[in-house]
């Protein structure tokens, strides 16, 4: 075998976090937050790389909003050198990974790209590595690897993978599907053929590229163009404004994986979850006897099957089930825990309403 | 007939308000807080007798604690001159009505004594003043007027007081009654012979003193004891702190109205409510389409049903009904509306764990 290949984590951190306001705001967005950890989301994506072996240094790929963000919480777990690029806007992740890629190649050499969301939870940071490590072989050769969690529950919120042949301890990838109805997602939990859609992926940046250019040639045109007339603005590279507007948006999985003949999945059972909205942080929390999880100054009377957070003073909550509390300096949540994704309602309002709420966090 | 005689308000402003946590703390309770009004219910309490006739300076008797905070809101409403008893220990309202009682004879004549309580609502004014002119006679006379509500629905949080025989407008109490269960409170209101029993009373200081004589001894002594041996501390009069600990602890209603032979009723239907807790603040406020009721800063979506009070910064509440939230600069409560009552418990807790959120408001 030759060398280890070098591995260049790029890191896809463009995510608004909308429904994990009120702690996540437009300027300080879920990843950025330390919501499950002393370490943010963030924070934790680039810390969890140590120990695995040909790791380059991050790319990070963020909104020009958030590139002092991003830099500044690299500088806090001592990551000096990193390469920012920052978007003028979000296009989704295809365009996001094709500037990584091209940019990855510009340094010579072909290297291998790992593709993580800024905002996923990943217990097993073990079990991550030995995933990433048996995919490594795969996307050497060519394949584009995509990680599919193990299913524990028949989840409704996420796309599933069907895996079809082995293929050296991973698995050629058969389809991709939707989210599923309730029966559907029982289905495929009951078959053992399908894993959840982790939005990971590990490929050569110049298959990529080339995949790109076959099934969306748009978004590698605008990707490029985007790069050429970027400008330097501290900390990092800001892609072209017009050249990324005129970039069509659209996912990894939609723009390559669905197309390609080479995609695997290899499968991941490494405590995965997408922190996607306060119901997961709930999930993902130690619980008390009564289900609750509390963060913070907090006292419950009779409460259950509860997620109470308290950021800035004492939050009490007495004789109430399955509840979404949120205290933040500025703003409280109170949501039924199975309609906090309709916080994206109260956010729409205060943007509407021009309020600085929903930009950032004050000190009233 | 001979002059109006005069009417000294006694406002009794001894309580705690626990249960209205964390709007109300011990150093800062329910009634010197502006929770229904501009102006707080102490402050209303007194407001609310302009344009009664014959009515001299208040007498108010409150907590050592609250001194100060009574004659600061008593100017704030332009009452410069009044009587401000201090209690070193709360010893309910008997012993309070009796030192007043001792207070207003020493300057000489036989004043009336109009007895209010601090924390109680009144929204038709000219209803009470109308019900407090109809028992003035009858308190002149040698009666102790109680004031009786007019019942609109057969609640049980209440004591009721059966009416008998007529008396110049007034009745004659028959009895009083405990906290019914529901049916027998439903019975009460379909008889049309009982009213709430609000804690008001009317009646001649030289009246409550003898009777308080004939059934209360101790209470009498202990009072007289306590105003003797009471030291000149600004705001008032400070009773004496082994005096007024050895005073029996009791109620008017447990140790005079239940026993004397002269206790007339006085309906009053006047919008009367006694602001016990949260759940009370939500029935006498403004309601929205869907039931809500909510002051300062506050978002609902898909909200039914409860109480929203904002003090310090926005509070959004998601796909919930029937709760009490209630944010206040250093705490946030919430709690199922039917069980808002149970803020008890967090505040013992608090008060066990020595943490200021129990004593004052402070400013995280």
């Amino acid at each position: 075998m030759s060398a280890a290949p070098t591995i260049v984590p790029v890191v896809l951190s463009g995510g608004s976090g909308t429904r994990l306001w009120p702690v996540s705001r437009r300027l300080y967005p879920k990843q950025f937050a330390p919501l499950v950890a002393d370490r943010t989301m963030f924070q934790e994506t680039v810390a969890r790389l140590d120990g695995l072996g040909g790791i380059a240094e991050p790319l990070v790929v963020c909104n020009e909003d958030h590139g002092e963000l991003a830099a500044s919480q690299l500088a806090e777990i001592g990551v000096a050198a990193a390469h920012i690029v920052m978007e003028p806007q979000g296009r989704n992740t295809a365009p996001a990974a094709a500037v990584a890629a091209l940019v990855a190649a510009e340094s010579g050499g072909d290297p291998l790209l790992l593709i993580l969301p800024a905002d996923h939870v990943i217990e097993d940071v073990a079990a991550f590595h030995r995933g990433v490590t048996s995919g490594v072989p795969l996307a050497s050769g060519g394949h584009l690897v995509t990680f599919g969690v193990v299913p524990d529950r028949p989840h409704t919120g996420y796309g599933y993978i069907q895996r079809g042949a082995d293929l050296d301890g991973a698995f050629v990838v058969r389809r991709f599907v939707e989210k599923p109805d309730a029966a559907t997602a029982a289905d495929y939990l009951a078959s053992g053929e399908y894993s959840w859609n982790s939005g990971m992926f590990l490929f050569r940046a110049s298959r990529y590229l080339e995949e790109l250019g076959h099934h969306a040639p748009g978004i590698l045109a605008g990707a490029t163009q985007s790069l050429e007339d970027a400008a330097r603005v501290p900390p990092g590279l800001l892609l072209d404004e017009a050249a990324f507007a005129a970039t069509p948006a659209d996912s990894i999985d939609y723009a390559v994986m669905e197309h390609t003949e080479r995609a695997a999945v290899v499968p991941l059972d490494a405590g995965w979850n997408d922190v996607g909205a306060w119901p997961a942080l709930w999930e993902i929390a130690d619980h008390d006897q009564s289900g609750n999880a509390i963060a913070g100054d907090v006292m419950l009377v009779d409460t259950t099957g509860s997620y109470v957070r308290a950021e800035h003073r004492l939050v009490s909550v007495v004789g109430l089930e399955d509840v979404v509390v949120v205290e933040t300096a500025d703003a409280v949540l109170i949501a039924a825990r199975h309609r906090a994704q309709d916080v994206k309602a109260i956010v729409e309002r205060l943007r509407d309403a021009g309020r600085p709420e929903a930009e950032r966090h004050t000190d009233r």
